[in-house]
Parts: structure tokens; sequence; C-alpha cells
């Protein structure tokens, strides 16, 4: 049998600031052979996601940083060509980390079987994925919304915001996203059911949430960061919780800006108000997968949850598409299709 | 019956920074007669803390300020001389907001009556009152130390922090302490029983706090901020949790420092080390209240929980003392003994 070729894209070199294109380099080499308990994933859809950012910077983060000339990661939902896995066949549809590649050989352990009754394949890399897990759990165990609450959502036209908004008015609780530009927050109003959407690169944009907040905020769910936080940080009522997921408006920052130190006023506020800030990582939450996707699979199948994606067709597109997520022009979650449905 | 006089503290104008003596005013009133319902408490025991100076600033807190005026607030143990309430008969001793007076005609709803068995009444002020229902909350339900953990405690010596330190170890932690002076530190080590403690006052007490963390920080029991926080905040842990008891370097700041603004690397470092910050009151843990004084009463009886009070005597002396808790120099639960034990 004639080699596969494989096409792949690796880290070039890291960004200094703001990633540029000149960060990525496509190449094509060839498929290894697998070893006992691999599966080979043919690359169907490619998930990009903002914590790429840091992995391509040599910083301390939750996970290794990609190391020069490797391929890019991401999750991926693949078929599987072959399969030294007794749990996997040809033709079988399956998640993994595949990364930014058109095959990857993958452990078969580290592989999870897409169920074909849940809906087209790529939802296993957004609402029935990572960003439901993400959102699901974020959202209930650290945010806790009550009835009657507010709780506003940053990026909430995005991947993981657009699914906290709707959880948190099935829940019970008013929904108030920020979004940014006037489709974008037409969209989280009109498509997704939000109360309110306040698109943050308007005029007055602090004024503007706080007229959309006459109770105060209870849960804030973080994504963004930057200014976004500073004209919610005022409105946070007391006890309110602040689940921290994603900080989108920092990934190309190099410097801390400009004084004075706003840290003690942060503090203080944490203490009287009795905030709650908690960070966290979807994986920290494996154990409530399945309760999440039962609930969320359920909502979808009831119509009380949408989602939109924002897909970019070609590996070889897949740079651009993760630069434009950085500045904010992506809508929706985020997919690369790199090889055809079977 | 001759009216009874009533010595008592009032805020006399709010501080601009610093407080000072010349915020209190000694005066002397009546006694007034007893609505139906309440109790006279005649001053024994006057609890000092940290809160009271932000309720002598005209800001938004938990709770409203002090009006000028008016008696500062204040936990008190008393003995009841007059009673319009069923609950409570003179001679009672009892414990309740009596503020910095000799006398208090208070709601005998809101008073708590001391069993005698526990020990010297001022302990209702302390280990079995306030301080130990804030250190018992703000540990186990919010920095959940878990044997073989390294927590760090501010203000180590102090009325929350002795208890803090002492819980940690008896649930298996490893307790390192931070606190001002030589003396103090050899108190939290020897008579407390902390593995470490660091002076914060030392030279290069980052670099001594790094040395008494080698496998970093799991809880942090905030009660200080400031350069504190700053020496801390690197060495947490990932999961790390912090409880926000107190700022006491913070009380006397009418400005913010000067930058760069650090809110974005903490914001950073909440998403990628995936930090608890919450801040609590001890009201907050009401419901918890009579876990926590059955628990610190059998650590007390069981020798494995000792403290250590700092009192002043007479009423007049308040001022003087709340200004000494500020400037670090206190040592100990600091208490003012205001009337004699019946």
């Amino acid at each position: 049998m004639n080699p596969i070729p494989n096409r792949r894209i690796v880290l070039a070199s890291r960004p200094n600031g703001t990633p540029t294109a000149s960060n990525f380099r496509l190449e094509t080499a060839t498929v290894a052979d697998l070893d006992p308990g691999q599966v080979l994933l043919r690359t169907i859809w490619l998930s990009l996601a903002p914590y790429m950012f840091w992995r391509m910077r040599d910083e301390k983060s939750y996970a290794p940083p990609v190391a020069l000339g490797e391929v890019m990661v991401g999750a991926t939902v693949g078929e599987v060509v072959a399969s030294r896995h007794d749990g996997f066949k040809p033709g079988d549809i399956a998640l993994g980390g595949g990364g930014w590649q058109e095959y990857a050989a993958l452990d078969g352990r580290a592989l999870r079987k897409i169920d074909p009754t849940w809906g087209p394949s790529s939802l296993a890399l957004g609402v029935l994925g990572g960003n439901g897990l993400t959102a699901y759990a974020g959202l209930l165990d650290i945010g806790r919304p009550q009835p009657g609450e507010t709780i506003v959502v940053a990026a909430a036209s995005g991947g993981v915001g657009s699914i906290v908004g709707q959880i948190g008015r099935i829940k019970g609780a008013r929904a108030v996203g920020i979004a940014g530009g006037a489709e974008k927050c037409g969209f989280v109003r009109d498509e997704l059911g939000f109360d309110e959407c306040v698109d943050h690169r308007g005029a007055d944009f602090p004024a503007k949430l706080a007229a959309a907040c006459p109770g105060g905020i209870d849960v804030y769910f973080e994504n963004v960061g930057g200014a976004v936080w500073d004209a919610v940080f005022p409105l946070l009522n007391d006890f309110a919780r602040v689940p921290v997921c994603g900080l989108i408006s920092q990934y190309d920052k190099t410097e801390l800006p400009p004084g004075p130190n706003r840290v003690a006023e942060l503090m203080r506020a944490v203490l009287t108000k009795r905030l709650l800030l908690r960070g966290y990582i979807s994986s920290d939450y494996a154990a409530m997968q399945e309760e999440a996707f039962a609930a969320l699979l359920g909502w979808m199948r009831d119509g009380k949850l949408r989602h939109r994606e924002d897909v970019t067709d070609g590996l070889e597109n897949a740079p651009q598409a993760l630069l434009t997520m950085l500045s904010g022009r992506n809508f929706g979650k985020v997919l690369v299709r790199v090889g055809a449905e079977p």
C-alpha cells in the first residue's frame, strides 16, 4: 500500500503579542503505521477555540505549550479508516484530539465513539461536546443561577456563551448577553432568546449594560476580561458568582495595562460583597459529562436550545479562522471542515 | 431610683485615611427605661475587630456605617441587670451587640445566654464566638484543606488566624503562619503549633514565605491583603482556595496604589490555575454555628486548640486599642474589659 499523504499545520514560530499567519506552517507528511491499540482517524471536523492562543505561547498555563514544529492541538471528529483497537472499526465516527491535520493515529482509549442518533457529528465538538460541558458545568456548578436572578454572559454569540445564556433561561434566570456588534446582538436576542444583549463595541457600553441590569448582576459568566470585566464589576450584587471560563480579550496582551493597580479594589469587593470567583476548564468536570450531555440533548430535542456554527472550509484556512476568532469576527461555534462526511 | 449613668464612646468624626483618637468621643448619658422585650446588659467585655474601621467610614460595605454621634458598634458580653424579656433574668451572662458603652438596652431576641460550663465568658467573643465561627466556616466550607496540603494563614497570631491554623493542623494539613515580628512568630510556632511562621516585616519576606512552602500553597486564608497577598499570589497551586475574610492592611487606604493594573494578571491566574476566591463574613454562616461551637469546644477541652487574649482595661482606652490593632501591634484576640465580672 502506498503511504497516505497527511497534510498538517504545525506551529512555525511563537507569537509576540497578536498571532499572525506566519506563526503557522502547512506541511505534508505521511501517515505512519499504527501501533497496537491505536486507531487511524480521518479528520472531518476540527474545532477551534481560544485556549489555542495560550498553547501557542511559551507560558505557564493549564497545559504545556505546543512545541515548535509540532502539529497544532485541537479536538476533532473523524472517520475511523483503520484500527488496532477492539472498540473501533472502519466506518465508525469518533471524537478525539486529532489536531490540525488530515489524519491522526490516536490511542483508542482516548477516543469516544459518536452516537449517530444524536444528530450531525459536528455537535460532538459543540453543544454535545466540550462547549456544552463547559457551559453546563460552569453555569450550574459555579454560577448556580436561581429563578429570577440576572445572569450576564460575555461572548454571548460564541460556542460556550450561547449555551450558557439559554441554560440560564431554562433555569428561570434572566439572561443578558454581551456581544460585539448589532448583528450578533440581534441573533442573541431573537434567535437564542436572551432577554437582552448589549454591544460591547457600542458607545456608552457600561451605561447600557447597567441599564440592561436594573437589579444588578447575580452571575457573570466570564469569557472575555478587559473592558467587559470593567463594565460588569461595579454591577455585581452581593453574593454574585463569577465562573471564569476564558479571557479572550487578553490572549494577545504582552504587557499589563497602566495603573492604578486595582487588585485591592477587586479584593475589597470580593470581601464586602462576598463574591465568588472561580476558574475552571471543562476537563475538571469530566465526571459531569454524561449528566450534561443528557440534559443538553433533551433541551435540543425540545427546541429549547439552539446553536450556530461558523464553518470554514479547508485545513489550510484554519490559521485565518483562528485569527478571526481573536478579533471577535467569528459568529458562533468555530469549526473547520477538513474532510468530507463519509 | 436615680438614673444610672452610662459612659459611652461615640463616633465624633470620620477618619480621612488612618483613624485617630480624635475620631472618637467619650460621653456620659443615662440608661433609658426598658421597652417590653428588652434586656439591660451591663458590659463586661467588648470585642474589637477590624471590621470596625469600615463602619467608621461612609462607604458601601456589608453593613451601613455608624452615624456621627452614635455609639460605636461592637459585640459584647455582659451581665443582665434588668429584663423585660422572659428568657433572661438578672444575673444571667449574655452575648449581644452592646457596642462601646457600659450599659446597653437590647432586644432579648438578639441576645444569646452564655453557658457557664463553657469556661470564661470572654470565650463567647473569641474561640466560642464570632472568631471561632469565622475561622471554622471560612477554612472548612471555603478552604476545605485536605490532609497533606499546605495552608497559609495571614495574621496568624490574631483572633481568627490563630484558630484557622490550628483547625488546619487538626484536619491534617501543614499550617504556615504569617505574622508581624519575631515574638508573634515564635508564639504561632511554639504555642499554637503551626509548622512554620514567617515574619512579614522581615527582610526578604517573599523569599522566606516561598521557602516555607516548598510544595506551594493549597489554601490561603486572607485577612491582610496588600504586600502579604503579593507574596502569596505567585505561590498558589492549581485549584488553590482563598477564603477572603479580611484586609487589615487596606483599612486606612484612601487611594489605589500605582500601576501597572494587575487585575488581568489575577484573573488569568484564576483561570489557568482554577483558583477559588470567595469573600464571606461570619453572619453568612449562622446555620453552621452550633456545629462550629461544638467542635471548637471539644478541641479546646482536648487541649488541641489554644488561644491568646490581648486585654485592655477600661472603656476609655478602647479607641487606642483599636488603633493599635490597625498598626498590627495587638497580640491575640483584642478585648476591652469594660466592667467587672459579677
